[in-house]
């Protein structure tokens, strides 16, 4: 798959052509959290987002950015949830069919919210080989247009808007984390921050049970076969080729956590910060609490990035 | 026990007299639950501040209305837990000591709280003239002012103080609901409102099992024995007699919701709104779903007062 990074001028447009759907998310702030790391915590609260997560940013901007000829068929994507409700919502505000392939196992309640936004569900087995076969059948079957969740140029200009939004609701940040999964948010979010200020320092907060961008960056090369085991069910994609050629560009730092720790986390943000954060947001905040001495006294935003639980099956 | 309501300027007066210490709360709004509800929903979110609910404003007031001759033997209260922690961490932005009357039975969350915010504790029997006893025994021994929970001039203006931004962060609002325990809230909150737009509707969500504001004001005098059976912990107060009398002069309509209504609202809120809130915040949320009717159209502002959970027992 070959895949462009997007430009600078492409997030700047991006945020423009989601402006009318999106939210504008606040970006939140708690003094006894800052007091137990050491730290200026700035969360931007993606669970916030419509539809629960960042994701809308890419899809919406990738929905708007196809001509009318182009939508005709629709748009079609395999997703574990957060993308595939975003690409449903995106689609509805186009007023266009969006298909969505869910493989077996997906959260309930993402899967339950994708059916709900209007998209024709196909399910799938949970491997990405068949996620692609049946992406690949549909395309073919319906003119719809593919539209990837993180290796995709319009998606990942559509996630570096709330970069922009970030560094306007703060200042002088030091460093910026997402989570890493496909890697889509990261590449956007860190060529929008460098774009602004070249000298905020980016990290990738990533499962140690899906720590593929670790090891591809430390090796220099994409690992391209690994089976990830996190509960982070938004994190288990492989690192995306242009995207990791992003990270090593824009000197992205990885730290690992564990699932434990990730999960420690999470209920230290729904008891303090109050608010209902996914599990895969939670490595942003694990990670700090991890390696807090790399954090003290600086400025740092965390990218809340989602908050679609399964609040009947928490983990803890 | 007699109090004076506050007037416009007490509530203008401690609106500046917290701002260096309080937290200006976000106002959320959310797509689908307009759809859902058929009106436009403005939460005021209480839960996002300070200690994790209103409570913060009145107590924060009342410990900096106070003379430093009035402050030497700190600050005593009796509370089923947000305003005992609010008034410990609005003494510790004094340096006073704060003793705080806890009965047996409090959620375990907010205990631990009011502990950690650095209250000197004492346990009482789960009565209220078991707290008032303890109450008066505490101020005999050590000189320290009696903060009561609401009714309480101080407390009362500093509640107000959220109205004051809610209608800054808002346009034309027709109508505020607040959850009714004690009603200090509800008082200050409608004193406030009304001094900068009459014209707004005021409402108390209450719960059936501990509706005394809604039987005293049908009858039009206060009910004073009354045993509350509800899961909402922060409401099991009895109106207070100048607040039932600002609830009658400000009109204030009271919807009474069951607990089943208002676990179902709380549910809702935390998997659509994304925000963590305690029981007893999401009756005003309960009240629109019961009578949507009578909000169809309308603007209309929520005040969602606290996120304090234990969220290893959650009520569904």
């Amino acid at each position: 798959m070959s895949v462009r990074l997007p430009s600078p001028d492409d997030i700047y447009d991006a945020g423009a052509r989601i402006a009318p759907h999106a939210v504008l998310t606040p970006v939140l702030r708690h003094a006894s959290l800052d007091a137990m790391v050491g730290a200026q915590l700035h969360f931007k609260c993606e669970n916030l987002q419509r539809g629960g997560a960042f994701k809308f940013r890419g899809a919406c901007n990738a929905v708007w950015s196809l001509s009318d000829e182009e939508v005709k068929g629709g748009v079609v994507t395999h997703s574990s949830g957060n993308h595939g409700n975003a690409l449903a919502m995106a689609a509805a505000t186009r007023g266009i069919t969006a298909h969505v392939i869910v493989p077996e196992g997906a959260v309930r309640a993402k899967v339950e919210a994708i059916e709900q936004a209007g998209a024709t569900l196909h399910r799938c087995a949970p491997s990405i080989a068949a996620r692609e076969a049946k992406a690949a059948e549909i395309q073919q079957a319906t003119g719809a247009v593919m539209v990837h969740p993180y290796a995709d140029t319009r998606v990942m200009a559509g996630q570096g808007t709330l970069v922009l939004e970030l560094l306007r609701q703060t200042e002088g940040l030091d460093a910026i984390i997402t989570p890493i999964g496909g890697g889509g948010l990261q590449a956007g979010c860190a060529i929008a921050a460098h774009s602004i200020s070249p000298t905020i320092a980016m990290y990738g907060a990533e499962p140690s049970g899906a720590s593929d961008a670790a090891q591809s960056l430390a090796r220099g090369a994409r690992i391209e076969h690994f089976t990830p085991d996190t509960i982070c069910d938004g994190l288990r994609a492989l690192i995306g080729e242009p995207n990791l050629q992003a990270l090593h560009e824009h000197r992205v730092d990885i730290i690992t956590v564990s699932d434990e720790e990730t999960i420690a986390a999470m209920k230290l943000l729904w008891q303090t910060l109050k608010l209902v954060v996914e599990v895969s947001s939670a490595t942003v905040f694990a990670a700090v609490l991890k390696q807090r001495e790399r954090f003290a006294g600086h400025r740092v935003g965390l990218v809340l990035t989602g908050g679609n639980v399964d609040i009947d099956a928490l983990p803890w």
